[in-house]
């Protein structure tokens, strides 16, 4: 039966701030670092083992996974990198927070960009200090501007299917390291989630999310691994 | 012209306890997590980037190139890990600190170990505690029992030859976070050291060595990155 399991990068400084984040590359804080160790002693302590990890090129979901594999005692398990794994671009409301945010959009326009399934949020201002396009990990990655999370799912799933599903059915042992949104990319195509209720869905930081997969990569069972209690 | 840049990892509990480590997967300690978040620093200031990061099986490798990375905010580069880059392996010399050695096998033979090309420590006493034959990371790996210098390099540079100077004969500026003996290894390589001098060559832990190399390969010059003076 092949093995998957995902985890939702530890609390980082923007999560605590409550401001829209996305690509911008927050790190996490020390309750952030605490869950990714505390994401790899539950791993451990469930005697899940892998082969192969993925995760983003943002720094607080590779930690999350540095320290999840330290925590395990498999830190030399090769690690696959790409930007397909990233967060959600939130365009425009990127760095504001919930307050900044509802007084120049609106609380119900606010609510749209969060909970709708395919409306992106506004693209960024002229000259935005939250701007990737000169960050160097990008250089010939199609940068979007903004993004809906039907948007996500769409540069998502085809990474899915191309790098991962194929490792999975070679048999390999996979453990995924990601965002909220790119998490729930995957959660709504392997559970059958509706566009409806996806963005609803949500993912606690920290907590590893395994999957029961059959030989076709169909969904039998997920669930969270329990708290550890030690 | 290529760039690359060889550390050695930071201070292990070992290097401080003054034993024989090889392939245990010994910790850095404090002082060796600061020597490689500065060695970082060292890069970032010096201006030196990378497309590429190559490293050990071994966590203090590891745990050096992950936190260096994160110092320069390269977390997102990609990281290959090969056992072929791990430390020269100590046979029953393992574990040992250097009074038990000389206790047990006398300062002359010590020093013969230690300071010979081609000479390896003696095999593992049987159910030795440091056996890593059960280790998972070495599953389809040919885990020597023992090496010489002269061992070590013969599989450290078919390793070079095969994925690490094609990357830098194609461009890529290549980052290699190693061992005293993988990376002794390279340097003889690289810059012509007779087999009687190299085994006494110091390189010192979490201090970026810099090469200067042609296109064919050749080195120009090796030099440490200065201290970090902020």
């Amino acid at each position: 039966m092949p093995t998957l399991v995902l985890v939702r990068h530890g609390q980082s400084a923007w999560n605590l701030e409550n401001r829209f984040t996305g690509w911008w590359d927050v790190d996490l804080t020390e309750q952030g670092v605490q869950e990714a160790w505390d994401a790899g002693l539950a791993l451990k302590d469930a005697g899940l083992d892998f082969d192969l990890t993925f995760t983003s090129f943002q720094s607080r979901a590779i930690k999350t996974l540095n320290l999840a594999l330290e925590a395990m005692g498999r830190l030399w398990l090769p690690t696959v990198k790409d930007w397909r794994l990233n967060e959600r671009h939130y365009g425009g409301l990127t760095g504001l927070d919930k307050a900044e945010t509802a007084a120049r959009h609106g609380d119900e326009q606010v609510h749209i960009w969060r909970r709708s399934f395919d409306i992106p949020p506004p693209l960024p201002d002229e000259g935005s200090p939250w701007d990737l396009s000169k960050d160097s990990r990008y250089n010939g990655v199609p940068i979007p501007q903004t993004e809906s999370l039907k948007d996500t799912i769409a540069r998502v799933l085809p990474y899915w299917e191309s790098a991962i599903a194929p490792e999975l059915k070679a048999g390999k042992r996979v453990l995924i390291s990601a965002h909220g949104n790119s998490l729930r990319a995957l959660v709504k195509h392997l559970s059958g989630i509706s566009d409806a209720d996806i963005a609803s869905l949500e993912i606690p930081t920290g907590k590893p999310m395994v999957y029961q997969l059959d030989e076709a990569l169909t969904a039998t069972d997920r669930y969270y691994l329990h708290e550890r209690t030690a």
